[in-house]
């Protein structure tokens, strides 16, 4: 593979025009978009207007004359395009954790009798917490959490919600959502699905799939900015049976009537609580505006496009790493990890020569590929720059081998 | 009293540059600050820098390189000054519902063989629906909400927590706090106090009134922005004492470490829950930074005399409203409610004249004074607007009928 190739491949690739969407730093070769997505053009202009006009001169009124106070939901219907869902199946408020503990609280009540969340062994660290927190508060609940391979197997009727997450953070593994969630209905119990590693990568369908639940993150593929609001999704048929445990009043069904008593909105609404960050709002909707014109169809194809590259690359110019994510580009998401035993050190290493990946400890570095902003000369000038590091034993500089904290 | 009386206390008020700070459009009263606080000049800057310049330039590494990662602790310092607490006792982190939720939880899991919230029937909604939802998934715990002038009787050995909000958000009353938070004490249940209608107006001391736990909204006279980031107090000799129920990855003691196990962060860190929002906390704290250099005591002092001011003002010009609030400034917050049978429609009016108060139904007209922006002026005017409309029955027009959302 030569540099030559890379070019080839993204004179040719049908996204290439949607670079020009984000505001990417001269120089830096951006491959962490899985943690935190790039600037969007659109997004400054944007936020500036809902602060200095929106909240500046209309201030109050704003609520209404500017759809504030619809905003979950009209950004959430922005959303349910790229997800697979309908409109009214979704909405964007809280974070990923806080719509975690909602859901899998709704889905325990609905289902006396059964008391288990069952999940996998090596679930996102805040999906486990959460599940800990939620069998903290209701006696008699508990997570069991087994290995990958036995997620099926140990669906039965004490069951209520299977929790996963459907790209693994650390290897990109993906789970088949269509068979597991129909395994998980088959049993008895509703599908749960964390997609925060995969929303904006994928070709996701949650209707098709069948998927009951579902969360995920506005920050990483979708572009919405640090911290940016999270998403929740319940499948329509679903709504109705459930109810939010965190019954704020922007979830009742007239929160500007102030009754004395709690009576859930009809519909997804009754997921919301409390008053939705506007400003954060808007910052995710200009996010999810860089997809538009774009199916999810060709996002997907492009990851898979741009990651089988870099595999080809990183394997042919650095045999001292192994590849950890799956081959088949169908089994994964967007992002690969490879294991080195020196990873943080090769990272730090890597982000000195401004190519920006993460690592996940002890021993993995991880790479993540927008389909919008990405290109196969990234992948190629990352794998160039990998190999350098690793034959010259750079990373045995002193300077990389403090510890710091990266999300 | 006169314009002439308006301008002179203007003139002598030591706040009264403080308007300076803040951007308000050109001939609007805006007296609705409690609900929605105005734009600070500084706020356009602060966000566009955040989104710019830290997540546009230096993307992933600005959760170190700009403090993104303790940004709801720092802004919380900044915020702990306001209301009488040390600074390693507030975060500001997610909605006021859920941070009452976590606090709630947390003191009931703490109060073994206590089964009861103590709230007062007139509470702001929220958070009787909020600790609604505690109880439905606590078995065994209720609410009990009483009429104000029974709380203190009420504190039996089945509650565990008090929880009231310290500026009644209809008539303005204040509640005792150093006395309630007392009485709790005195019968073994934990205070918790919502400010959201008293932080940024009031002279609040936390830690001098012995509250246990408090929450807060940083929308209102905080001036952070719409649906800005709350907070939460947890008084320290309490916080290891107490865990919240909301266990997400940033309250783990060590979040990168992605242990399978959830282990509380010592300290306040330990209510943490999801990634925080990045450019909604640098939005309050642009608005917290427009009390630099003014202390609380000037602050309480001055939103005294401009409800005094607007109380005498609106009972010499308008004889058909009733004042709900209490007439003692002592006794109340910095907004003030009359009693009108057509309160939607007058509100309407004079919106329609530029003077924005709000409604709170089915007969309260309610104007908020912000003491960092508003002025003796503002009250009078409003007062005239307001008797103008009294006396024409302008309010009848057909188009002030319809009623609309406002928060």
């Amino acid at each position: 593979m030569t540099r030559h190739d890379a070019q080839a491949l993204d004179a040719t690739d049908p996204l290439a025009a949607m670079r020009e969407r984000f505001a990417l730093p001269e120089g830096v070769i951006y491959l962490d978009g899985n943690s935190l997505g790039a600037l969007p053009r659109a997004t400054g202009k944007a936020v500036a207007d809902v602060v200095d006009r929106q909240w500046g001169e209309d201030l109050i009124t704003s609520w209404n004359k500017h759809g504030w106070i619809d905003a979950p939901a009209t950004v959430a219907a922005k959303l349910a395009r790229l997800i697979g869902a309908a409109a009214d199946e979704v909405l964007v408020c809280d974070s990923t954790s806080i719509n975690l503990f909602k859901l899998l609280a709704a889905a325990l009540a609905a289902s006396p009798g059964r008391t288990v969340i069952l999940s996998e062994r090596g679930n996102f660290p805040t999906d486990l917490y959460i599940a800990e927190g939620v069998t903290r508060m209701l006696p008699g609940v508990e997570v069991r959490a087994v290995d990958r391979a036995e997620i099926a197997a140990s669906l039965d009727d004490q069951v209520a919600v299977l929790m996963l997450t459907h790209v693994d953070y650390r290897s990109g593994e993906r789970h088949n959502m269509a068979a597991l969630s129909a395994a998980a209905r088959a049993a008895g119990a509703l599908s749960l699905w964390d997609l925060s590693h995969s929303a904006g990568a994928l070709d996701l369908s949650l209707s098709a799939s069948g998927a009951d639940l579902a969360v995920g993150c506005g920050y990483k593929y979708l572009n919405g900015g640090p911290g940016a609001p999270a998403f929740l999704y319940v499948a329509a048929q679903l709504q109705d049976r459930l109810q939010s445990p965190l019954t704020g009043w922007m979830g009742h069904d007239a929160p500007f009537a102030f009754d004395g008593d709690y009576r859930p909105a009809p519909g997804i609404a009754r997921f919301l609580a409390g008053t939705p960050p506007i400003i954060a709002v808007i910052a995710l909707a200009a996010g999810l505006s860089s997809f538009d014109g774009v199916t999810m169809r060709e996002i997907e194809a492009k990851a898979a496009s741009l990651t089988d590259f870099f595999i080809t690359c990183v394997e042919a110019r650095c045999p001292s790493v192994v590849l950890v994510s799956p081959r088949d580009a169908k089994e994964r998401g967007s992002h690969i990890s490879f294991r080195h035993p020196q990873a943080y050190a090769v990272m730090q290493a890597l982000i000195e020569r401004k190519v920006i990946g993460d690592v996940r400890m002890p021993n993995l570095i991880r790479f993540g590929f927008a389909p919008l902003y990405n290109r196969h000369e990234d992948a190629f000038r990352a794998a160039t720059v990998l190999g350098e590091i690793l034959d010259g034993n750079l990373w045995n500089d002193p300077r990389y081998r403090q510890q710091s904290k990266v999300i």
